[in-house]
This record gives C-alpha cells, structure tokens and sequence, in this order.
C-alpha cells in the first residue's frame, strides 16, 4: 500500500492485508434518497407490494379489497363461521345493550343515545376493519372525557340540546381526524402514547370513573361536575344526609355479584360467558325488583322512558358555528386519539394471538368513516373496547359477523324492547360501569414496570397521578411530556462509555460491562451510544473533554505511559448534522492542541457522506479512519512503537504511508 | 463447556476457546445508579471536581473564585495586561455609544438609556463572567423583539412611560430566568436552539431590522408596528410622497461609508479600528453636517436633547401587575433566551480561539445578575454582542478590564458629553444599525448547511423565512418545532440495516455501504441504528418482519437455501423501555412460529439489564445472546451444518451445549 492508496475519495481494496477502508458511500441523487425516506417514514409496510405486477383490473379489486376487507374475506365465509359469529354475537349484545345504556349516562347523555352507538357503528366497522376480533361500542374513558370536555362550555341538565349536539360534532371531528390520520399515514402519532402512559392513564381514568359512580350508588341528586378526587371525595362527604340507603344496598350487591361472576370466569376461561351475561342478568334483575317492588318511590332512580325506534339522522344537527365550533373540535381530537389508541392496541393484541395482521392506518380509516358516519345518525364516539372484544375473542368469533350479529340485536332492542327497561334502576348500571372499570387498573402492569424501568414508571404514575388528582386531559399532557422529554434527554445526554480489551480477542467493550477488558496503554477508547446532534453537541464536546482529563490524571498517579491516542468508535453513531460536525472539528482542534490524535473507528455510510461533503474527512486525514476499533488500536501501537512520540500529525502521517 | 456454563445469570469466562458470553451487568444500588444519572445529566463537566480534598477556608475561596472569577485573575493582572485593555476598552467604547444610542431607539426607548446600559453591565460582568473577550452591551434583535413584544400590549408613544417600566420589568425577569436556569444547571436548554436555527434566526432579524430603518432612512413619521416584510413594504410605497430626499442622500452616504470601512477592515485586519471606529466618526461628521446647515430644519430627524447624568435608580419602576405582568414574564423569558444563546455562544467561539474554557451555567448566571442589577439602575437587555465582541478580540483585550474601561469612557459621555449628541440626525443611527445588521446575514453558513445536511438547512430556511415574513417568534417557533421534530423523527423511524460478512475478516458491516460485503447463506443480519422505545417499536416490529419477508422472497426467487436465522446486531441499541421488549417478545413469537430462530449480538450493559429484569433472557435462552456478529453467525453455521434444520429450540440448544 503506498501513498496512492490514501488517495480521496479512495476506493474498497479490501483483500489488501485483510485491512479494509472507510469509504464514502457512492452518492446518490437527491430525489432518490428522499423517496427512500419518505417511504421509509410513511410507508414502512409497504402497503403498495401487492400491487405491483397487476392488471389494471385486478389493481381495482385490490384497492376495495384493502379499504373494504369485507370483499376479501366474504366469498370465503362458510356456514361453520356463521355459526360461532351467531353466538359470539349475540353474546356480546348481551354486554353491549347494558354498556352502551350505562356509558351514554356517564357522558351525560340520554341512555338512548347508547343504544344507537351500538346500532350503525358495527356495521360500518364489519365492512371495513381488518380486525376479526374487535366488536365496536361505546367506552368508559371516552365518555366520561366528553362529559368532562363539553360540560365545561356547555351544561348538559340546562341545554340538552345543544350539548347533544356538540356530543354529535365532537365525534364527527374525531372521526375526520382519525381518517385523516389514516389517510395521511401518521399513524406513528399514536404510538406516542407508550404501553407505560396508556397503562397509567387507563388506571388513572378508572378510578376517576369509579368515583363518578358514587353519584349513582349513593342516589345523590346533586354531583360536583369536576373529575378530581379531591372535589368529589367533597361532594360526597359534605352531603352524607343526602345518602340513599335503598340505591346503595342494591348497589353493593350488583357490584359484589358482578365482580364474583368476572373472578370466576377469570379462573374458569371455558366460562367467560357467566361474566358476559351477567350484566344483562343484573339489568333484568334490578328492572324485575324494582318493578315488583315500587322501589322507584322510594329513591332508586331508574332509567324511564326509552324511545321506540331506530336511529334518527343527525347530520343537520351538527354545529358548526363559532362559539361551540373550538371545543367540539378540541373534544373531538383528544377523545378521537385516545378511543383510536385503545381500538387499535386491542386490535393488535388479538391479532397476534390469532397471528394475523393488522395495518394501523388501515384501522383508523375504518374508525374514522365509522364515527363519521356515526355522527349522522345519532351515534356518539365509538371504538372497540377490550371488555367487549375479550368477550368476542371467548366467544369464539370468526369474523367481523359478529359485529353484524350484535347490530341486528341491538336493532331488534331498539324496535321492540325499549320499554322493558323504564324500571332498570340506575344504580344497577354504576355497578356495570364500577365492575368494569375495576378491571381496568393493571397494578400487575405498573409493579413490572416499576420492576424493569424506573422511567416508564414515572411515566405511568405522572399519568395516574395527573388524571386522579387533576384531570383527565392533565394526566395526559402529563404523561406525553415526560415521555417526550425522556426522548429528547436521551438524545440531549447520550452515554459515552470507556471500551478495552476483551483478553485473547481483538474485540473491544465497555470496561464497565465487561469487567475483564483491559485498557490499551497511550490509547483512550471511547464510544458514543447516539447520533449526534444539536442537542448533544456541547455535551459531548465537554464529555470527551472531561474523559481525557481524567484518563490523564488516572495514568499520571498510576504512572503508566503517557495519553497519545483518542479513539472515538462511531458505530452507535447513526447520524451528525451540521452542529455535531463543529462539534468533532473542535475536538480534533481541543487534541491538535494538547498532542493528542483524534481517530475515527467504524463511521457509518450516512455519517461518512457528511464528514466528507463538510470536508472533516480531509481535514482529519482519511488514514486516521478505520473500519473497526481494532484495526484502528493497531494503527496506534504500530505508531506508538516505531515513533517515540507522534511529532506532527502530517509528517507523521507520511511516515506511515511510506512505510505500509 | 457443558450445559452448566449456560446457568443463568452467567459467569464471564473468557479464556475459554476465545469465546465471550454476554453477560448481565452487576445489579447496581438504584440510588447510585440515579445519582450517577443526575450526575451526568445536570453535571457533565463535573465542576465540584476542584473542590475535592480541600481545606474549608480553601473551599471558600474557590467557591468566591467559582462564582466571581475576578477575584481568580485579578491578582496576577499585571500593567502590560491594562495597556492593552485600555486600547481596546477605549475602542469599545467609540462603538458602543453611536450603538447604544441606535439599539435603544429600535428598541422605542429613548436614546439614554442606549448609554445606561452600556455602564452598570459591564461593570457586573467584569466581576461575574468568566471569558476574556466578551464585550457586553445591548443587542439590536432583543431590542426589536422587546419593541414588537412589548408594543402588541402598550403603545411606546402614547403611554412611554409605562412602556419603559414594562421593558425594566421584562429586563429584570429575563435576568431572573437566565440566572435560574444557571443555578439549576439547566443551561443545555439553550443547546437546542441549534446551529442551523441560529443562522436562520439572526439573518432574519437582521433583515427585519434592516427594513425597520427604511423609516429613518427615508424620514418617514409614521410607519408599521407589524415587522413583516409585506407590510413594511406596504408602509414604505404607500406613502412616496412623505419620502425625505435629503435624508435618504445622508443615509446612503453614510452606509455606503460604513459598509466600505467594515470591507476594508475584514480584507486587512490589522486595521480592525477602521471599522470600529467608522461609526463613531459617522456620528461626529453627521453632527457637525446638521449643525453647520441647518439640515435639522429641513426634515432631517436629530436625536434631540439627552439629559446628563448617571443611571437613576428603577427598582421601584418594575411593574408587577396584573395585566401587564404575563407580557413582561412571556418577553423577559423570550428575550432573555435569545439574549443569552447569543451571548454564550460569542463567549465560546472567542475562547476556542484563545483555548480556554467557558463553563456555560456560570455565563447563564453572570448575565443573570448583569441583568438584575441592570434592570434596578435604567437599564435594558444587555449580553455579549458579536460585532463589539470581535473589535473587542481584535484589539487585543486580554481580561474582563476592558469592559470597565468602557464602562468609564461611557460614564464620562454621561456626565459630560451628553449635549454633543443633540445635532446627531437620526439617520445616522439607521446606517450604523443596517451596516450592522448586513453582516448578521450569513448566507455562507447557509449554502454550507445546504451542501451538507438539507434538513438543517430546511430549519435554517423555516427560521428565516418565519421571522421575515410572519414575526421574530413564529421563526424562532418553527425553527425550534421543526429541530425538535428531527429528533422524534430520528428514534420514531431507526434505521435497520442488512449486514455482510466482509470477504477475509470476522466483520460484519452494512452491505449498502460495503459493496463487497456478503450475505450469509440461511441467515439475515439486521442492525438497528436507534435505542428501542415506545416511539419506534411498533416500526421496527413491521419493519423486521417487511426484511424478512424480502428476504425469503429474494431466496425463493434465487433459488437459495432457506432462511433460519434472524440475528439482530444491537450495538447501536443504547437503551429499550417495556415497549421495546414487549416488541422483540412480539418478534420472538412471530419468528417461532414460522421456524425462524431469533439471536441477539452485542446488546450494550442497559439493554442487558433490563431484558434480563423482564425475563425476555429467561425467555429466549442465554446461549442465543453473543458477543459479536461474528460469533452468533459461527454459531448458526455450525447448527445449520451439524442438523439440517432448527428442529425445536429447546432441543436444538441441548443438543448444542452436549456437543460443545
């Protein structure tokens, strides 16, 4: 290898002595690399693979196929399918009907409003959702986040009008918003929401919606409209002579036979079905001994009167006017996110253990048209809820059937059954709403969070915390925040590690690690665990700094030889911009100044093509540049024992050109 | 080795056969594993490293010396420093008065108070910073940015002065800010406003300040509040009848004199104090022009009368307030951060040069106080300016005493020269502002950031065009959102790359990078360029499954043998919360299950720990964990060539530990 080899931009010569170069990776255009990325950041899946190589028409069966699944798996559908989506479906009609008339009154809404949640929405979902497994409805945080949201501008006792109104706006933007996202390809925002803030958040609004229940267990007539604990822990000790015994013994006692029922099935999974059926048994119960009993007269309020019929339209009554106009779309994003958020993971876990897949974007196109077309017809926001999906899934559905299955029976309530429920006591449905939001509080999750990363655990505690203590949309922020911020200091204070000598190897590891690897004497190794950015430019500037003192002052009390050799191992390194090149010039300048070298080990391509276009690479000398931090110890020893001392770099450099 | 080594957790033992097991790190206590997190957080540069082993009354000395380092340098100053910080205090000083007085009235503040706070900063400096070069004064963008800021809420002219205690109070609270984000070691805040946003920030300022003197320039009396350069144009066209021709000829020349001087100065610096001096002598010729024809009288604008004296007290003036307090906390905090990355930054490029060292917080909190103390005497916004810094270095200053050489020859204008200023016209003052600002616009930087990295130089680009066409902080928002944005998008979408053996070595590198790189037959080698979080896992779940998938396409359609082994290089993973394992959880199954064996190289010390925390290592099996690419590949070779096909894992890694 003579001089000619250094030459710039050199060339792989890697069957030389087994040393390979650094190279600058051949250019490319500027649209090609920015297709590539592009692609790799909205299109990770790729969605478009299947279509290539086809006819014009296939492409067109293709398309409705990818954004009505229905049309893919229908022909395939069979008469055994038909049977397990029948009783799947019905099961979980059995759940929604309660669940839907329980969740409409948390959010302030007239319970008939539940009941068409539980109509349309399945059936726009069965024709376009990719999951086989999910049933659509109406939730529990969701709901009472529109109460809490739209109740602050608009009081739901005084204007019912316009607040159901906004209700149907609010889910109308969250369904623009949910297909737009889906649309666009940003699905990623929703992974923002880590496993450790939707755990936290979801506890969190758990407890705040089991403390709403106090309202209806106790028969309180008057209710603090805030979510805190503080205030509603207030409200319902500062009117303990207001305290129904009636409501709360027959509270007490759903409660108590709703939780046995969901231990059992617990325990016994063959019988999921106690627990499905269990809400409808207790509705039937509580309606039957109120009716026999005239409990009503006597403080158990109950539901009334239902309407008979099917969803009216609604799409004259959206409101787009000015005053209601920011709040309905405020509600409806925050609302919208969260419902898609808790749709989508339920979706994805039942996918993977059936072991088929799920497209998120796909998914929220399907939850958007559903909540839009929702919003027209008297429906407000729904998704798919695990309660109601785990019992599907127990039930043995096949296909998105057992959606269809529910709405019919929902349809056939609606038409013929409303009247049956004008004694269900109210309090039998804070003992639904209270029984399943308890199972929502997953302190299993948060002690293995605690267990694994103290980080994720803040998280979920700030988001606890935050919606308990504060707010629902607090908790959130809360949590989003420090999940964030742990995503900036990560990158802001990226770990530079101290690397040595695995004995008998040429590999090189963290020493603190590994706690047989051995420093190379005169060579200080470090690795850099980020890419390089702004944010971390200055830290690492004074790090590396601060690592080279104390490596010197280590060697001069130990009285080894003399630091002559920096090594910075960029492997981990998978980006620099602008700020992070300064960064290494001024490093390489602090070295020049102190006799120190500054050599590169294992660069990757993207750094590489900006080292050299910002001409480092030149400055730095491309000999100084190897492929992995062996080969560039070696080229520090080989140096450290021809020369006594590295004299100036450039001669230096000459030296070992001519002598390789 | 038998299949005791394979106990768990393992032992190092890396004599043996040259092989290495990855092992988990030693459990640390979490209190020293948080202090050495804090540590490294809030104090890289270690600065009670000094302290250490010291005598109490030692201790105290070198805390005074800590936060006032005059008390360091001022002993050993000696008479050859003070000649030749006399020169350059006295050049400083020629600047800084036409300066003051120009900075002040962009600032809507009468001309005084330009000249106040060129004294009692300085002179707060001098005692509390730590860098030898920095020349402290008022900067024309804060100055602009109080005026728009604070000019949304009062008017400066029909109410000036409440306008004038509000910019005292907003003075004094970003004194408050800078010096708690000092105290608090939160000074890293500043390292995200990035190279590339300074660029684009500064040269849209100074743009927008530029055509803010159009109003001198032209003497026009009224003129636009808004910045933006639409509707200072609309300003300046609609009214070419109130043009002033005589003022335009004196600005013209005077620019044009200033702008030749500034070229001249640049191309041979040894005559530096051409161009520092221009400004001073443009003030005089100017003054001398309108008092000797009268031009006063016909429309050319003069400053008027200065009132002679010192700084009065203004503690009392600060104004905290209901309606006015949030704007002056919002403008203090904003000003104070762009004040200080200014100041700090000068501060640092001066000290490379001259290759000492500028501790970032200890800067935060002497421009705090300077700004305390400065907002009590009738002072506004002060930091370290670029332009003064530099006539400053160039003129040889050696310590702080140069500040408070000008701070006296400011004090002796004060007292004495003040009534030499009446005649100076105004125009004057808008060509020292525009020749100063021409040189803020460096659009060299910006073709660099160009050639090397094009998202930096789309926030360069977002910054400038945000401040000129919209307002100083919609730039300063977009710059900052679109930086922070890349970070996001750099750990929600990792790069995963394909490794290759490269030919005659035990390296395993990118093969788009290495061209002669090859891939192993049966096995794909997957390198991930980002620490596993929340953000990216739900990506790199799909996007390991799309390389997979390629691949065994790319084998069928080449008629290679299958694929069996998926090993994923996780040296550059720096760190992986609960999502992230419950991704590779995720990954392991979908690899079981379609008979693909999952191995892991290389995890760093915290990933190790907390895979082992959550079981996963338990899960996978500690012998599918190696050292480096090289021996996770040997290892599957000798599987694939030992047994036709992985039969079942667990078998499979018996079998492996009896024959090994």
């Amino acid at each position: 290898m003579g001089n000619a080899d250094f030459g710039y931009p050199s060339k792989a010569n890697g069957d030389n002595n087994g040393v390979q170069r650094v190279e600058v990776p051949p250019p490319q255009p500027f649209f090609k690399s920015l297709h590539y990325n592009l692609k790799e950041t909205f299109f990770p899946d790729d969605p478009l693979r299947q279509f290539k190589n086809k006819t014009a028409s296939r492409k067109f069966i293709l398309g409705l196929q990818y954004f009505f699944p229905i049309f893919e798996w229908a022909p395939r559908y069979t008469f055994q399918f038909l049977k397990s989506d029948l009783i799947s479906g019905i099961t979980i009609a059995s759940l929604a009907i309660p669940q839907g008339i329980s969740y409409a009154k948390l959010a302030n809404l007239p319970p008939i409003y539940g009941l068409y949640s539980s109509f349309i929405p399945p059936l726009v979902y069965a024709m376009m959702g990719s999951s086989k497994d999910l049933a659509v409805g109406t939730v529990a945080v969701a709901s009472l986040l529109t109460a809490s949201m739209l109740g602050s501008e608009v009081n739901a006792t005084e204007n019912p009008t316009l607040y159901l109104h906004l209700a149907f706006t609010a889910t109308f933007f969250a369904g623009v918003f949910q297909a737009s996202l889906g649309l666009l390809r940003l699905g990623f925002i929703v992974d923002f929401l880590s496993h450790a803030t939707i755990v936290g958040f979801m506890g969190g609004a758990a407890t705040v919606v089991c403390l709403q229940q106090l309202k209806g267990i106790l028969g309180l007539e008057n209710f603090t409209h805030s979510t805190d604990i503080i205030s509603v822990m207030r409200s319902v000790f500062t009117q303990t002579h207001q305290w129904r015994w009636e409501s709360g013994v027959l509270g007490c006692c759903f409660l108590f036979f709703l939780l046995v029922t969901r231990y059992f099935s617990k325990r016994k999974p063959k019988f999921f079905w106690i627990s499905a059926m269990a809400p409808l048994t207790s509705v039937i119960l509580g309606s039957l001994l109120v009716y026999l009993t005239h409990a009503e007269k006597h403080g158990v309020q109950v539901i009334g009167d239902l309407k008979k019929g099917l969803n009216p339209p609604s799409i004259t009554d959206l409101v787009f006017v000015s005053p209601y106009l920011m709040t309905a779309i405020k509600t409806g994003i925050i609302t919208g996110v969260i419902a898609m958020a808790e749709g989508i993971a339920v979706g994805r876990s039942f996918a993977m253990f059936k072991n088929y897949n799920i497209d998120g974007n796909k998914e929220m196109i399907a939850f958007g048209m559903m909540n839009i077309v929702g919003s027209c017809t008297s429906c407000y926001l729904t998704t798919g809820p695990f309660s109601r999906s785990a019992v599907n899934f127990n039930a043995g559905c096949k296909t998105a059937v057992s959606n269809i299955v529910m709405a019919i029976a929902v349809m056939i309530t609606l038409l013929f059954l409303t009247p049956l429920f004008y004694y269900t006591p109210l309090v039998v449905l804070s003992a639904i709403i209270m029984s399943a939001m308890l199972g929502l509080i997953d302190y299993e999750a948060a002690i293995h969070l605690f267990k694994v990363d103290k980080f994720d655990f803040i998280v979920c505690m700030g988001a606890f915390l935050g919606v308990v203590f504060a707010d629902i949309e607090i908790g959130l922020i809360i949590a989003v925040t420090i999940s964030l911020l742990r995503l900036l200091l990560f990158v802001a204070r990226p770990r530079t590690v101290v690397l040595g000598n695995i004995p008998n190897s040429n590999i090189y590891r963290n020493i603190e690690h590994y706690t047989n690897a051995n420093q190379v004497p005169g060579v200080l190794i470090l690795e850099i665990d980020a890419p390089i950015y702004f944010a971390n430019s200055s830290y690492l500037r004074e790090r590396i700094i601060r690592w080279i003192d104390e490596e010197e002052d280590r060697l001069k009390s130990s009285g080894e030889c003399s630091l002559q050799y920096v090594i910075l191992d960029m492997s981990a390194v998978g980006n620099i911009d602008t700020s992070g090149i300064s960064m290494l010039d001024e490093v390489k300048k602090i070295l020049d100044r102190r006799d120190l070298k500054l050599v590169l080990a294992n660069p990757v391509a993207e750094v590489m093509k900006k080292l050299d276009k910002a001409k480092f690479i030149e400055n730095l000398g491309q000999e100084w540049i190897h492929l992995t931090v062996g080969d560039a110890v070696a080229a520090c020893n080989f140096m450290l024992h021809t020369f006594n001392k590295p004299s100036s770099v450039k001669e230096e450099s000459e030296q070992w050109n001519n002598i390789v």
